[in-house]
């Protein structure tokens, strides 16, 4: 029988609504087949506990384990060629036609074989976990064929077998329009997108539904048609909106009952309501915000206001956030979005458990849930996210693997 | 005799004036006893050389080992707090009455031994360590006075012999005017400045001396009198200038043949023009950009007509840039200055190594240079500037110990 206590802690346990962080300051986690059993303060430990093996820390801050809960890290290829063109003064069209974009990602995604997927994701993942990630979400979106889909979910699926972390997959065919459907949108849906779900699904690669509502992707109408397939098949929805411009698509994400909706620099008020009213997260990527130099804020102020759930992400992906750090997204959503201290450490724990509908297993340390802690050097949370490119992680513990 | 060949890269010599990056695609690197012999083509390896012991990298790509020229990483505590506070909403005086600014950091400077101060600054030297840096400038400046401006100059010297690290220190007293010399500018020069300025170099601490130059902190004329001073005693200057107003210090700094002005988001082409007949380095320091939220960017084109080298930094301090990654500073560099990947590069390498008056030691990988390199897994060197929040050392290479 595993059973282990965790002492010589300060606990930020994120649950919500109490103290700061949820902080606790001489605190113990007591820990039973994966499981915590007790969180809170060491004179309160339960009989029983006292001769069970133990982990002192050293008066170290214990947090949940970071959610990663929105990224692209299987993909082919890289685009710093394309960022050297940009800093050098090419247009648009000039990158376009030395074969740059997203295009060019599908290209180097599609050559690729589901093992040399796995092999150039592995450093990427391995980034995250040494920052204390224990669950990560992976979208596939790079294949745009229903083949090279599952390839990169079954690829994704593989990472976390390979490394102690919980992967959650998103299918994502609704990222781009491929050029041999230009043109063609409601096409590519029927031939790709939804028979794509189907043999995914069957295939049990599936956690979530995704898609990119704009201009330059699919509209809200298109969407819907893959929103109502995903409804079909019992899957739920996440949602790119709103990153670009506002087309209501956090809107029709919401009448989906979706998990969350992502990025949001263009939300209004209406969209705002309509999340809060079906409980969907806020899942803000600042990465993407600094990369493509944006000055559209997301509007934290009315999502906190009407009390929607706000989450971060990396949003790590070769084109628009090259971002493979949950500790420097923090510090963004801080700096750049004015998130404080505390939402932004809520965002990458307890908020993007629930972005991936695991609100009831891990994102705060109290009982029932898994035992999912990283152990901090530092004296106190908002350290975590007010150092930039700084990894003061000491420990991550995961279940019973301590 | 220490003698070895590296072998299997693709070389980034940061050579200036040739093809991009000096770049050489199937190179050799000679060593002996800790020097460059010959850096090229490996085809053109000269004879005699074929016998010595190698390593083989594989393809990878080799650079000069990082130099951060510009850092403040020996400090005592944090500012985690103020950080929480402004983005809770306080006001610059309540931050103040709560104890925060540069006041706090004195403080708890003050209050340290060398040997706290050393080992408060080792995680900080690590991470740049582990990013491929082998030279890095640290300053004093928050000890205020003559005691403990020496016993800053002491820690940082001490940092250069616990780590495999070349560590230059800067005197930088006239960082700010301690509380108890409100308003009395002159007399804190009289009494702490330059008598701690010949104290610390009698004992031979001083690399170079430095200063900052701005309404909050010291005038030009202030200024004029701590650089007098170093002139007599033959020690270069550099100078904080021009970072949130244009009191031209750039120019002060040039006609002192100094090595290096650094911030410069508000010099004027009189000041550009001054640095380049000075030759000057240009040191830019995206992270308190963007930690302060600044708008102005630095006069990038300007300098750039003008000849003026441009060398990139973290600035690593408590207040302004809690920042410990030389990489991502190249991409801050890029993405925020619009630099291009090669300038950034060149930033932190060959103009780097000339700010600090070690342009012929270091910062490029030809024949008389030592054997300082860092090997890092990408295909081109643009991505060490493309990724953020990622790191691809493969190995640092300093001197003999490979
Ligand atoms: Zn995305
Ligand atoms: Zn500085």
């Amino acid at each position: 029988m595993a059973r282990q206590i965790i002492t010589g802690i300060r606990l930020a346990a994120m649950t919500a609504g109490g103290v700061p962080y949820g902080l606790v300051e001489d605190a113990a986690v007591a820990v039973e087949d994966g499981r915590i059993a007790f969180a809170g303060e060491r004179a309160a430990l339960p009989q029983g506990w006292s001769d069970a093996p133990g982990q002192d820390f050293g008066g170290r801050l214990a947090t949940p384990a970071f959610v990663d809960c929105h990224t692209h890290i299987v993909h082919g290829g890289h685009r710093a060629r394309e960022f050297e063109m940009r800093l050098q003064g090419a247009s648009y069209e000039e990158v376009a036609r030395a074969g740059g974009g997203i295009v060019s990602t599908v290209s180097a995604t599609r050559e690729l074989s589901e093992d040399a997927l796995v092999a150039g994701a592995l450093p990427r993942l391995d980034a995250l976990i040494a920052e204390g990630v224990a669950t990560v979400e992976i979208k596939s979106g790079y294949g745009l064929t229903v083949a090279d889909e599952l390839k990169m979910l079954r690829a994704a699926r593989r990472l976390g077998l390979l490394r102690p972390v919980r992967v959650k997959t998103t299918y994502l065919a609704a990222h781009a329009l491929p050029p041999e459907y230009k043109g063609q949108a409601n096409a590519y849906i029927d031939d790709v997108v939804l028979p794509g779900m189907d043999a995914a699904h069957e295939e049990g690669l599936v956690d979530a539904v995704d898609g990119f509502c704009e201009g330059i992707a699919f509209s809200p109408d298109e969407m819907a048609r893959v929103f109502d397939h995903a409804d079909k098949l019992g899957l739920p929805v996440k949602l790119h909106a709103e990153q670009l411009s506002n087309l209501g698509g956090a809107r029709l994400a919401a009448s989906h009952g979706a998990l969350s909706a992502d990025h949001l620099e263009y939300l209004d008020e209406d969209g705002v309501a309509a999340m809060a009213r079906a409980g969907s997260v806020a899942v803000l990527l600042p990465g993407a915000f600094y990369t493509l130099r944006e000055t559209q804020l997301p509007p934290v102020d009315a999502l906190r206001r009407a009390g929607v759930p706000i989450a971060v992400a990396t949003d790590c992906n070769p084109g628009s956030s090259p971002l493979a750090s949950l500790l420097l997204t923090l510090n963004m959503a801080c700096t750049l979005f004015r998130l404080t201290p505390e939402e932004a450490l809520a965002g990458a724990t307890r908020e993007a458990a629930r972005a991936l509908g695991l609100a009831g297993e891990i994102g705060t340390i109290e009982p029932g849930k898994r035992a999912e802690l990283a152990i901090w050097d530092v004296e106190h949370p908002a350290e975590l996210a007010y150092r930039i490119g700084f990894n003061p992680l000491h420990r991550r513990i995961v279940g019973d693997a301590a």
